[in-house]
């Protein structure tokens, strides 16, 4: 199908409705709609939150609000609408039902149970489709939604900071501040647009992390939404040797925590947002237990978590990277140099040979206030 | 003195000239210089190979050559024309002589010592001239030769390469490749720009390194110069232990090197162009011996090398840059995650607290084939 000039332009806006989703509508895709007739836009909407109104409903109902009828118009949306009852009645009989006549979509259902169902029914109910306007930037929208419902795992993040060197701490184990206001931040935003965030007991207990979102450190963010649509990651600690205690920061922040323990234990003593699941462990080639990392991230997909961040120190991280089990790196450098008995970035245990090293692809380098923030893919050996 | 948008236009065809001589002129400055009559460029030149013209006097002899008098034109130059009998005749002579009616001078010369005479020579004799054109682009030009000439030490920058978690080898040693043939090219570029390369014994051995410019490695450099007017740096190698041998490749390029030794000896065995100089040595806290490292940089400053780049392992590097002793650092990131047991980037064994940490100033970071390359500068604490 040709799409024409106008037709770029509806669902480039559609594209940036769908962006106004990005920090609220986790775990669901960010999905946005354009109604136009007679060459007017007569209604748009996104995907706010989950259990919220689709796009398609939210455009709909904007239309109807504005005094107008939908019957004839062309619908521009970004996701194919949905064939399922889910929370929400599906969008692809909403859209038969309003009389909508043409609907132009930018990436057909990457999950491939459903996958071509919607246009399917759109097109039965005599309504004609057109897909793949600006598939890329769609495919852009929703990397972890995409990445869940095509591999069946969660897109996996891994945020880390340093000086130029490398080092995390010193060797007297000082570390705060190493990067600056400017890139906390932007880590802020990062949480903001993770499903959960993974943490070890280490770097709760050093600083009695909270690991939430702050909204007023969201700065330019707060003017896409209230403090009362911001929807908290699910925190997920690793705390394989039992060591955290209710009494910590952690638990007087509101929101969903999964500590991952050796031993389920006084379930009575802790907030009643607290999860606790049992590690799942498997035996080293040295005959101890560690923690099967790839099973907790299943676990995580099982439950729709498709956009996952860690953010820890540099052994568990370095044991996700080592199992490759991360799919992107975004490294925080401060412009410091801090020699070399500090703390190094991360710990691999089992690579020894410069051709073990782990290789990633530089996706953006970028400057955030003093600092450099680098964005890598790592390579896997499909992938070479 | 206000400038016309003509007079702009000249000076910036001087400054595009002057950078033709960057990698060929050293230790001399980068200057260019055009001549103008009546709304049209007579004649331009500029500074190629120290002991060769200046840009002044190639200025006035393409005028020359080309059929055009030199009478009543104005001159854009650079730098302020030269006032003292060097290894060629003064430049504002030369100007005066051929009859020159304006001069137009981006930047006065940095010399505290003859800042100003040139001006005043050409004022004497009855031309008017103008000074500060362009004047941030002309201090760019020559910021090794400026540093040299205001402060007494050479503008020193240390070029490094590590993966992204700063490390430079394996721990078993393997270290080969780390960064890209791209960014080998752009080192290349590195050396062909500065008077003098300092490296350590460590490094010659490991790899037996020339140290060298190989002008087929230039790449696009090539079609500025050819390769009989390239000009080696001389390699400055620190062998404190005595342990370099002429059968080393080093030797067997013929271009000047200086080895600072414990002791000098053996002089015969050595090729002609190999000078041996003392280490000057200081006591340490410890009581031990260690080599006076700013005392070598005034050594090189005593003969005019006014741009030097440290090429080293993270020994000798940390050592320069734990004295504050580096002004520039250019750091090459392979994309890689090599792991906590590798070697370090810079070793700095006399600071242990993050506030003695070495703090830098970002000043570019772009790609250079896969890599991430770096350029910063070091803050001082008087620059704080």
């Amino acid at each position: 199908m040709t799409f024409t000039q106008k037709d770029h332009l509806y669902m480039q806006r559609a594209i940036s409705l769908a962006k106004q989703g990005h920090y609220t509508v986790s775990p669901n895709p960010r999905v946005g709609c354009v109604l136009v007739k007679d060459g007017q836009n007569i209604g748009e909407g996104f995907h706010q939150q989950a259990g919220c109104g689709h796009a398609e409903v939210n455009a709909l109902l904007a239309c109807h609000e504005s005094g107008f009828n939908a019957e004839g118009a062309t619908a521009y949306v970004t996701l194919e609408p949905c064939s399922h009852f889910g929370r929400t009645p599906p969008c692809a009989k909403s859209l038969i039902a309003a009389g909508i006549k043409h609907v132009i979509i930018a990436m057909i259902d990457p999950n491939p149970q459903v996958s071509g169902r919607g246009v399917k029914i759109l097109e039965e109910a005599g309504i004609t489709t057109g897909t793949g306007l600006l598939e890329a930037d769609a495919i852009a929208l929703n990397q972890g939604f995409i990445h869940l419902m095509t591999t069946g795992m969660p897109y996996v993040r891994c945020k880390l900071a340093a000086s130029l060197d490398g080092k995390t701490a010193m060797a007297n184990g000082e570390s705060q501040w190493i990067t600056s206001p400017q890139a906390r931040q932007n880590v802020q935003k990062l949480r903001a647009q993770s499903c959960a965030i993974i943490s070890g007991a280490d770097s709760v207990l050093t600083d009695d992390a909270r690991m939430n979102v702050r909204y007023q450190e969201l700065g330019e963010l707060q003017k896409y939404f209230s403090e009362d649509k911001l929807r908290q990651p699910i925190r997920v600690i690793i705390d394989s040797k039992n060591r955290l205690t209710p009494d910590l920061a952690l638990f007087k922040i509101e929101s969903p925590i999964i500590l991952i323990r050796k031993k389920i234990e006084n379930l009575t003593l802790w907030p009643h947002f607290v999860e606790q699941l049992p590690c799942s462990l498997e035996k080293t080639e040295a005959g101890t237990d560690k923690i099967n990392l790839s099973a907790l991230l299943a676990i995580l997909a099982k439950r729709g978590l498709n956009d996952i961040l860690i953010e820890s120190g540099g052994q568990l991280a370095g044991a996700f990277i080592e199992q490759d089990l991360v799919n992107e790196l975004i490294l925080f450098q401060a412009p410091k140099l801090m020699g070399g008995e500090g703390k190094s970035l991360v710990q691999f245990p089992h690579i020894n040979e410069l051709n073990a090293a782990k290789k990633l692809m530089i996706n953006d380098v970028s400057m955030v206030g003093p600092d450099i923030r680098i964005t890598a893919t790592f390579k896997t050996t499909q992938s070479e």
